[in-house]
């Protein structure tokens, strides 16, 4: 369908359809056949890896022919180790407890009544996302596993990979007699295509946009459908006056330099006055060594240049930004109040930390702080689906409604309430 | 300020921001200070029931002088009953557990970490209303207890009652040491105020409109903020082949008879084909004793003819009404599957029961209907806050995100994850 004129509007209309149709019967699936389409799914991945690996090949040849970075082309790049990976995280989804028909806090009432909460999945899911094939294959394992169906439009740069993985998925569906249609892809290229799923709140009850930030505030800003998602990941380490100056050093390194890509890296580390000589130094060396610019305000310069460590000012603007690069930007505060402020006003309420042996104030951040990850005496980059127990994410959410932090199975349910009675009337 | 000229937009910017500044002091407020507001208030309409008896005339004269229904006029009174209601309902509230500040699973993982999750305010609830001034009063005090800021909006008929209980909850808040501005009341009567609050997600983080159903859909489609609502309460009860009668027609009756107006009210009943000549004429009988309109499908209307029982033929349009009257609809079924199906089809989501003793049936309707509230062998009545051990509730929603079924304290509230650790970082 790929570069032919069709009609936009019909086509999702009836892609959501059939969605729609399929989400019933996911719903009421039991957990063995969502099981056993999930590990069907993994065989055919390792089965099928040459032909995966062929039709990726025609989206590779079409990146470099367009001059795409290498950086771009590794990141679609269907390798044994990432087909390898998607497998396994398939069967690791099967391996997770079914969210769906759970009933939790089922209790009598004293008019007889017992009234509890089921767990059951959202309908159908539009998850929209970039470049990274993988996420095909992530996304329809999350999907399928919390009993709903899902709309899936990758980058028309992974068109050929995408389709080729989802073929693979529906085949694991329909083996487990379960409906093909719970996965589809969406077939054009057509940009259009997005605007009509994001508007279409009777096909699709949620969007999940992946991606670079222009993609997410275009797609929230012209959804008619909610969405799950989060937009800047400026997170903060605060050094309190009561830290322990090596658990700080280790968690200022590691929360900055460990990657420099993902949202839970720090972008700005804040440091308490009576405790920045001490720190700063050794922690800032560590940053020289491994190339990282230091973006300062004048406290910190002052301190740095004595230790002969280079840094440039930083501007109102850095305060705001998020490098996703080998740059932090560094601000000495007064205490734990000017460091809430400070990321109050200037983060994004991703994911915060603060260093400190002192009770009261690691109470008091973690209440305070209004982040979807707020931490004690860990590194930022800790925030993630894997490391909290979820077993998989989606996507992390920094919005407060539904869904907050790393987004798992359970942020792909809703519940009911259920009554239970044996006659009982109102009086 | 009413009648006169403002700058609506400037003016919702000022509550807005205000309401932004108190809800963060309102996130760390003490439990005892909560409560200690919440019973002070109380204390103030009770003391001063006459003055805001006084207020309230200037709203019933205005409305009787418009030519409103006695209906209208009864709902917009102050009676000793309602105010004495108001007092005990904010005493209710400050007997809750405070749902703020609370930590649940918090369990260690394999690196150390400990993970769990800590229940936070949503920040500033705008809430929309008609007519009852009490409600003024019954969301400032969930808003109060669930650590939120509100800014509430009540019909331009109750606007002097409203301001008169407004400045009551504000001077208990103040009396506990809170900000008064965590309630505030928009004192312009002018419908554009509406549109701002609603358009502006950087002062209110969610939206509950109450009322009518034109009123809802308007402010649905218009909000660039996330809603908590119903619009339509289109409950059905399904009676089984395998039903116990007595219990049919006393939950049959109930939940149509026990009062017409609520949401929560039946408005189908669907009888299996085998036990409906069984059911019908019994039951009928007793909602022609109680004047019911039935509109029905040719099936019931044979059956009610046999037993001298005058029915009207139902149109499609009746399968998609909420009468919120003494009219029921009634349509005869093959089983289970032609009632969920039905149930799908004309549904509001909002409150469905089955009766029946048959074990298999009943939890396939359980799983099976897509609704905020499922039940078995219960009133549909049953359906609310109160009823369901929240305590109090705001409203009823059938979105499927965030808050579903009563609202109460818990969907006022969102949750952040917490991490403590002891200087982990991550490999």
């Amino acid at each position: 369908m790929d570069n032919q004129p069709i009609d936009i509007a019909a086509y999702v209309a009836q892609v959501g359809h059939r969605a729609r149709a399929a989400s019933r019967e996911m719903a009421r699936a039991a957990t063995a056949a969502k099981d056993a389409a999930l590990k069907a799914t993994a065989a055919a991945i390792r089965r099928e890896a040459r032909t995966l690996q062929q039709a990726n090949e025609h989206d590779l040849q079409a990146a470099r022919a367009a001059g795409e970075d290498p950086a771009f082309v590794d990141r679609l790049a269907l390798t044994d180790k990432v087909i390898e990976s998607m497998a396994a995280g398939l069967e690791q989804i099967a391996t997770l407890a079914d969210p769906i028909g759970e009933i939790t806090d089922l209790r009598y009432r004293p008019t007889g009544i017992q009234v509890g909460r089921m767990r059951v999945p959202l309908g159908v899911i539009g998850i929209i996302y970039e470049s990274r094939p993988n996420v095909t294959i992530d996304a329809a394992g999350l999907c399928i596993k919390s009993g709903n169906a899902t709309i899936l439009r990758g980058g028309s740069e992974a068109i050929h990979s995408n389709q080729a993985l989802a073929a693979l998925v529906r085949e694991g569906l329909a083996s487990a007699g379960l409906p093909q249609d719970a996965v589809q892809v969406i077939e054009t290229t057509d940009r259009a295509a997005v605007g009509e799923l994001i508007a279409s709140p009777q096909y699709v009850d949620v969007i999940v946009p992946r991606g670079g930030k222009s993609l997410i505030e275009r797609i929230s800003r012209d959804a008619k459908v909610p969405t799950i998602k989060h937009l800047d990941g400026i997170c903060h380490v605060y050094i309190d006056d009561s830290a322990d100056l090596q658990k700080a050093v280790r968690i200022a390194d590691n929360a900055k330099t460990q990657r420099y890509s993902p949202c839970n890296t720090m972008e700005t580390l804040l440091v308490a006055e009576s405790i920045a000589a001490k720190v700063l130094p050794e922690l800032c060396r560590i940053y020289a060594d491994k190339g990282v610019e230091l973006r300062v305000d004048a406290s910190t310069a002052s301190i740095l240049a004595a230790h002969q460590l280079s840094s440039v000012p930083a501007t109102e603007q850095d305060w705001h930004t998020e490098y996703l690069a080998p740059i932090l930007s560094i601000r000495v505060v007064a205490g734990i109040d000017e460091a809430i402020e400070h990321i109050g006003t200037y983060g994004s309420s991703h994911t915060d930390a603060i260093v400190t042996e002192d009770y009261s104030k690691a109470m008091r951040f973690l209440r305070e702080v209004d982040s979807s990850s707020v931490m004690v005496n860990a590194s930022t980059r800790f925030a993630d689906g894997f490391e909290y127990g979820l077993g998989a994410e989606i996507g992390i959410s920094t919005d407060k409604l539904h869904a907050r932090g790393p987004v798992g199975l359970e942020g792909l349910t809703s519940v009911k309430y259920v009554v239970l009675g044996s006659g009982q009337i109102r009086t």
